[in-house]
């Protein structure tokens, strides 16, 4: 069977490429040497394509994990150093670098695939990239994971992040409760990276009450067809997150820095998406990432020692998101009446990314107090994104308050925007949800200040 | 004259303090010296008070500029140094640290105060801040400026930035139009931070045709009544920046890091408010700041060499901005009900703030094509804040696009609001407003990158 997978996947090869893999008689799986004249030698996993635009390319994945494209020129010489190695019940599973352990490990991790570009390649039809791999295909393609657990998947959404909507997030909820009493070690959600920080915030908050192991949900900046992908030094970070981490929070795993060094565990109420592209794009807000994870030794390295315990609590899941929240960003010459379209329309509750300490202007000032009086609550957070809300200071804050407005003082929109959609579910009473908002449940708000926090900018 | 000034100004003081500076015969504008048992002596010019909240302290200027409160009790000492010098012309002028210079400098700035910290004090009446003095006031209070430049000062605005408009964005270009035809060498407008990155990016895009001198937006993030406030820092940095920069941009000059060593000059469609509450809250973003400006040496150090140089243009203002402009955040679960709304409510233009790439949910994307087929332009940014859209990777970004979408590159929101407002107010042909939003004007689109744009974040 193993020989067969092999064969078909070779079909992404084109050009000179192919032809020299079909000389050698390499598949995907197989530990190959390349030599090109006037160039070291390098060796690698070959790995299986999608087609690619560029001709005449492999792809091998490196010891350090990482993939990178080669061209093949008439020049170029292939060896096969080793053959792939098919293990019964580990299909298509290619050569691991190293041995493969003669036990396999006793921690047992479930990847649950949701879509986005950790499970996505190239769709054919239009050249863009779309969802389609599923995360099993995935895991296959990354023989090192098995050192660390006992993986299983399951798929249960396969859309892009741009799509998610909160009553996904009841689904992953329901699933990853599932999945707990089933007796996993961790667990790691697959996700698109653009929504991925309000899903964090929002798993955090429906399993505040117990959650016994650490939940996991990374994601891939560049898809795993491309030489530059993220998607295996994620995963296999994520999964050593998942197998050993000394918490049992909902964290995001994802790239710390642009090297393949480590990767970050950030709290799931404190992470942000601050770069488009970026490999490292995922940081911490207002607060310190809670441990870094080297995935070359496996080593976790904890940063903040404020975290719930691993194995302290049963599993408590109080699930269910209002779909009915919107969120509204202040600008120059804003009135109230987007939040009076809201209101009107039946909203809710409201985010106000307010500006500097979480100002607004005097005209919507009138409608947040018209809002309260229709128990509508309409908290507030800032558009600096780093930094607190604070009413208090200048009349105009005093104002905001007298007509109503929450102040959610360190709390980021992302986990203010998926608080508010938790909480409404639980209760519509405004000075309830006003309580609750203002009670940190998840780490989610923070008194204490620290320099840190705000990150270094280049200065020259 | 001066002694009745000062006399006046000692009211603020209470408690010892007041009485050990009658004991002395010391005014505010006179440089003194206090003695603690125990701590070395320090000296400093006093400076007025508007009644703190703490009791029996001392406000001195340091010769760093750096204004500290001393808690006076019985045991301190306090010495007359030197008394201020009235001199005609400058009225209620303290002493300089240094000697006053024998020839005022030739350079003439304006500095514009429309309102904000940087021209604020308490309120008594609700213990919160408010906008009060005029910005010549301030300008007194720190004689370090005349070694720099001849200073006038005009108020157009008393309002803080929160309740800024286009309207008064128009009020602003006009005051700064006349006044570079009076022949200033540079004009600095004091505003507060809230939205000062938003005017920034107005007045460069209604200048961007010929401007010959700098015009610097500074501001203060602490009132100049605390110890540690940093109006006098941004003014004299803001001084040296209109009397002496080498370029003739819109600069936002605020401070650079947490500590009173240099401020930064940013380019005004490529700087944001970073922080609610520190004084180095504003930050380039997706581009490196213009200058560093050394506030106690009178020093400009370029960092970035691509500006349009002083005095090689002659002014030429294209003012009116379009007030029907709103930006929407998206967010999990948001469908196109609030572009519809602005559609229905006859906005002109919409900017979306959407994720990673700029993506946003199907939903919305049929509303996206709705308002282009209204001729309503709908331009995308990205909430990432740092790096930049492109709908050309995912099969959802090429839906947005054939609906109509226009992408803005690495442009941040603040400037696309700006510049959609301002293209507005000169055509509302949906190709023309397409085409302008992607032509570069003022330095707020780049086709490069650089890996130095992006922070780096604390990670232990």
């Amino acid at each position: 069977m193993g020989g067969k997978v092999q064969n078909q996947n070779l079909k992404g090869y084109i050009g000179e490429a192919l032809k020299k893999l079909i000389d050698v008689n390499a598949y995907p799986g197989d530990l190959i040497e390349i030599e090109k004249p006037g160039t070291p030698k390098i060796a690698g996993i070959l790995m299986p394509r999608y087609e690619l635009e560029e001709k005449s390319t492999l792809i091998i994945k490196l010891s350090n994990g990482y993939n990178i494209g080669i061209k093949i020129t008439p020049e170029t010489k292939i060896r096969v150093l080793k053959k792939a190695v098919v293990k019964k019940g580990v299909a298509g599973a290619p050569a691991p670098l190293s041995e493969l352990p003669k036990d396999l490990p006793n921690e047992k991790v479930l990847v649950i695939g949701t879509g986005g570009t950790i499970a996505s390649r190239i769709d054919y039809e239009t050249g863009a990239v779309k969802p389609s791999l599923e995360a099993n295909e995935i895991i296959q393609a990354i023989p090192e994971i098995i050192n660390y657990a006992r993986l299983e998947s399951e798929v249960i959404l396969q859309i892009f992040s741009e799509n998610m909507m909160p009553r996904y997030w009841e689904r992953m909820a329901e699933s990853i409760e599932r999945a707990i009493n089933r007796g996993y070690d961790g667990i790691i959600v697959a996700h698109g990276t653009d929504t991925l920080a309000y899903t964090a915030a929002a798993l955090a908050f429906a399993f505040h009450k117990g959650l016994p192991i650490p939940i996991i949900l990374t994601g891939a900046q560049r898809s795993s067809d491309r030489p530059s992908s993220d998607a295996s030094f994620n995963l296999i970070a994520s999964v050593i997150t998942a197998s050993k981490a000394p918490f049992a929070e909902v964290v995001v795993v994802m790239h710390g820095e642009t090297g393949d060094t480590y990767a970050l565990a950030h709290r799931g109420t404190r992470v942000r998406k601050m770069h488009s592209s970026r490999r490292d794009a995922f940081q911490s807000i207002n607060d310190l990432p809670l441990a870094k994870v080297w995935p070359w030794t496996g080593k976790i390295e904890i940063l903040n020692r404020k975290f719930q315990k691993r194995g302290e609590k049963d599993v408590l899941l109080e699930n269910g998101f209002d779909e009915k929240v919107a969120i509204i960003k202040h600008y120059p010459g804003m009135d109230g009446e987007l939040v009076d379209l809201l209101i009107d329309k039946g909203y809710h509750g409201i985010v106000i990314e307010g500006t500097g300490f979480g100002h607004v202007s005097d005209k919507a000032i009138d409608s947040i107090k018209r809002a309260s009086e229709s128990e509508i609550p309409v908290v507030i957070t800032s558009q600096t994104i780093f930094g607190r809300v604070n009413l208090n200071v200048y009349s105009q804050g005093r104002k905001m308050l007298k007509a109503g407005a929450i102040p959610l003082e360190d709390m980021i929109t992302e986990a203010a925007y998926a608080k508010l959609s938790w909480v409404l579910a639980r209760t519509r009473n405004l000075k309830e949800v006003s309580k609750i908002m203002r009670t940190p449940l998840a780490g989610e708000m923070n008194k204490g200040h620290d320099l840190r926090y705000f990150p270094r900018w280049y200065h020259g």
